[in-house]
């Protein structure tokens, strides 16, 4: 398994087409390639694991808000992998790495592109979940952008997913003394409440999101982890308390849609009730990454920080994984398993 | 003038019905009252001065976000005037003071609902504007809701009326390198440019708010001090660099909607561009109030901030002038005199 291999043939996963609305199965091509040779400081790196994301969907637009993939090339995002050649003194075979070159199975990459990672701190698949960009999305944003504050009522959209699953019990370690979430559907709602430590949890299909929101909160919500968009987003407005916070993370309602969703129509209650929204990029926050791990890695060993992955074998699947966590199909982190 | 009147009779002006759109003259009465007695503390004060302010129309729906004005009650805002009867000893006749209970020609009140003015530091209607509370919201917005930053570059909106005029002002003295202004009208940008001393004003009646934004800014705006809602909102997220700020402070073009606008569309440039967006209710910082009048009244005695009014006479078109506030009639503070 782990032996030399110069230039594998391989699968890579191609955008065929830019999706309107939700993608579809022809958006995708299965491409066969070869890997190059590793130039002098890169490795070639078998992957492992790979991760899907909601922002991959905003990525497919052409006027998206990144540097939209191209049509005809291999998709990209993060992916763990071991080092199977190696020009890169420091990097020898058998190295366990992330990167951003998913939707492969293997890629050459420059040292400067990788970053190792610590299996015994957690298993490879972990580093790509609860110890990756989404479980450090929650962390910069409730120590960063908005920070926790003793006594906080916190709202969580989306709670059962990756980054909502990690924001809902780091609130709780940081001070907050209640945590409610939403998610779609009963059995995301339990597990909410009976393996994420969550007080209350509001299933969002039964169309009851503000009342709701308002029962658990009677007091109003000091501060919101808002990854939804549209309407859970003016529930959020609605729900805040005078002076309260709202971190706008993520819209993955709108990712799918083929024209700009409605902006909230209760937009002005920022500053009738003076509330402060404020964004994040987890790309800003990569310089704390190594915090995070240190800090995480022992919580999730020891159990007292939990992580879910639903997980989906083959790289042949990774397109519906991926149609699948625009859905929300998932509990905790949406993974697929390359190497099986 | 000031000699002592017991119980004078005089106009009030009382909300009628709740305006649908843009409120009309009959949703106004003109009630013919008996002032009562000063009691013990209390003062007798003839009203100079009236403030007309779009908030007002925010209270006059059922559902505001404010207690609403009741229907058949007299309404209330700021205003200044004489004490012209008094229980109290340290407010002898000839004071000076403000208060909330305009839309009146005579008002009875306790000695700790009003406030001495200083009319040797500015005229008293100076006080209802520059030195009021419109001057007090650009002060509180860009030193404490969001400060400005050495070389930002500044938008305001509305940037001709109350608010608009002295926040462009003290933008540029708080370190602004640029300061961008929107009015509606020829008048009105020619007015921000020649006297309130904006880089660049914006007609936004040409229908290019955008546009010229991006050409006036074509970096960017750090700061933004957002008085209009709507479509202007919109232009601000637009406008917005990354990691920029957007002080959501007033939304005039919704006021006299009969339902809810529509929300901003590009909301989700809040989380892709790392924005922070604040709301401010400048009843919160009033604390600051002799903090801004003593840095404003030297500088608007010298000429060095500048302040416009535009005067009504006579309380018998108050309504009118309110009306005209909500349409962007005036030019500066819109004022109502009543002693004349």
């Amino acid at each position: 398994m782990s032996s030399p291999v110069s230039r594998p043939h391989h699968l890579e996963v191609h955008l065929a087409r830019r999706p309107v609305g939700e993608p579809r199965p022809e958006d995708f091509a299965f491409v066969r390639a070869t890997a190059r040779e590793p130039g002098d400081g890169e490795v070639l790196v078998r992957n492992a694991w790979m991760s899907v994301d909601p922002f991959m969907r905003e990525w497919m637009h052409a006027d998206g808000y990144a540097p939209p993939y191209a049509v005809g090339e291999v998709l990209t995002g993060e992916a763990v992998g071991e080092v199977v050649a190696s020009r890169s003194a420091d990097l020898p075979i058998g190295t366990t790495v992330s990167h951003f070159a998913g939707w492969r199975e293997y890629a050459v990459l420059h040292r400067d592109a990788v970053t190792v990672v610590d299996t015994a701190l957690a298993p490879p698949e972990v580093h790509l979940g609860a110890l990756g960009s989404t479980g450090l999305t929650a962390y910069a944003t409730l120590t960063r952008v908005l920070p926790v504050r003793p006594g906080d009522v916190v709202y969580v959209s989306a709670a059962a997913g990756a980054t909502g699953s990690i924001a809902g019990q780091l609130a709780r370690r940081l001070g907050a003394a209640k945590v409610i979430g939403s998610a779609g559907g009963a059995a995301k709602t339990r597990v909410l409440t009976e393996e994420f430590g969550f007080d209350t949890a509001i299933d969002h299909t039964r169309g009851r999101l503000r009342e709701e929101l308002a029962e658990a909160a009677p007091d109003g919500v000091d501060l919101t982890v808002e990854l939804v968009g549209g309407e859970h987003l003016e529930a959020a407005l609605d729900a805040a308390r005078t002076g309260g916070r709202i971190a706008v993370v993520g819209a993955v309602s709108g990712y799918n849609a083929t024209g700009p969703l409605p902006g909230p129509a209760n937009i002005f209650s920022v500053a009738t009730k003076e509330l402060t929204l404020r964004g994040m990029a987890v790309t800003s926050y990569f310089p704390l990454a190594r915090e995070w791990t240190e800090l995480a890695a022992p919580l999730l060993a020891d159990g007292s920080l939990r992580s879910r992955h639903t997980v989906v074998r083959g790289l042949s699947r990774a397109p519906e994984a991926f149609i699948g966590v625009l859905r929300g199909d998932n509990t905790g982190k949406m993974l697929v398993r390359l190497d099986i």
